[in-house]
């Protein structure tokens, strides 16, 4: 049985891995990140040496990996995904799950776990591990926005539910009690 | 001839049934509520006794039946079917018209009836029949946001148009000018 | 080789053309409206005698032809494509790239021109060729939010990046170099 494929996604910096690990502690559900599946199956099959080879995998190596990844996830049915709603490049927001992707993953939820936009910046000002070109706070709203509309795009092609999860500053126990309903 | 198939949506407390039948008041088109199309399909065919029992149909047979609904409307050619953009579940927003419906009922307008917030929030205060676990102004702008996200991927799979119309506090009249040329 | 196709969109008053021309101002890259490819392809083929009879055009003619303009633009390879994210008509807001187009057309890249909608506003009321009936303010940032639900619906069947560029008054220049790194 199992609750199907739940994907959890959500910004730099919002702490979307905190929220779901708490909310299905003590359940018997698999937890993966799509990259590192994604980069597992490419090592593997001997496209790559390690993960800072996939940046240089062609357009298309990158799509049959992609879906070579949704259809493996796709199959554990009672699982969540860690991954993108949508990714932030010089080219503009990439989208996390494009049709080729949803079609073979089937997700049953898409959880977006967001915080106010100046909670964020603030959060990523504290990360020393991050670049020195930081979003604004427009931007980063910008960015959730996007989301948002790409979630629903994701929903309708997939019937999957879209769950807002606010995972505000000291308040991670409201957050996790919002996502648990996804998981039953 | 006939409009075709207009669908109209709006969250509960914005009036979109009013406004529509307000609208096509006169005119040669008929008017139908997707769910209750469904589950008179679903008692007919002795899936179920009655409506209580529409929740206990699996999601397979839920799919199958919002299928033969879509296709059984799409026929019509010259209908307002009153829908959800939508639905509002425990585990996130659920789509009203994922693709295996659209692709069957083949909407040439979807209407989004909208009203502020606020003047939402206080149309459901008044009306005893709702629950008691009331939406926020917050949660109730956030929902109409993400209907209008649904609309756009549903009209990208369809070139429905989509149309915003305001049914603000005492000014139906206006709300009323404002859907009319969907209906020509 | 060359950039794939790269569309770009914005509503009336943004100054797409000028921010994308200016972009791509010394590369090799060809430049075409999606509108004026469709009507040249109608009146090769005998469809019409000139741009005004394109209105006349039934929807089921008027998508074919969509799908031959996409066929054309799609092989070029090494394009920008202006056209619009939606029109806004009296029946709603129109998707310019319906999925039969996009499917044809499979661009890499959508790029969004924005500005303030004060800004837009100001610009069309000094431009004495628009309409009488202007847009609000508020209508105009609807617009511009439809747009970006739109946009990412389309990526999301693509796998295309969206850019958000602004274009504000007298900031060409952060326009263009915004936009620069979708033609690289």
């Amino acid at each position: 049985m199992g609750v199907g494929v739940i994907v959890v996604t959500g910004i730099p910096g919002v702490g979307k891995t905190t929220v779901m690990k708490r909310a299905a502690e003590g359940m018997d559900i698999e937890f993966v990140t799509f990259g590192t599946v994604m980069s597992d199956i490419a090592i593997k099959t001997n496209l790559v040496k390690d993960r800072d080879e996939m940046r240089k995998l062609s357009l298309e190596q990158q799509r049959t990996l992609q879906i070579k990844t949704a259809e493996k996830v796709g199959k554990m049915k009672n699982v969540i995904v860690d991954t993108h709603c949508t990714v932030k490049t010089p080219k503009g927001y990439m989208p996390g799950l494009p049709e080729w992707v949803l079609k073979k993953l089937n997700p049953t939820a898409i959880v977006i776990v967001e915080a106010d936009p100046k909670e964020i910046f603030n959060r990523r000002a504290k990360d020393a591990t991050r670049n020195r070109d930081p979003d604004t706070v427009e931007k980063i709203a910008e960015h959730q926005m996007m989301n948002r509309a790409a979630a629903m795009a994701y929903a309708t092609l997939t019937g999957a539910t879209v769950k807002i999860v606010f995972n505000h500053d000291n308040a991670l126990d409201e957050a996790v009690k919002e996502a648990s309903p996804v998981l039953q």
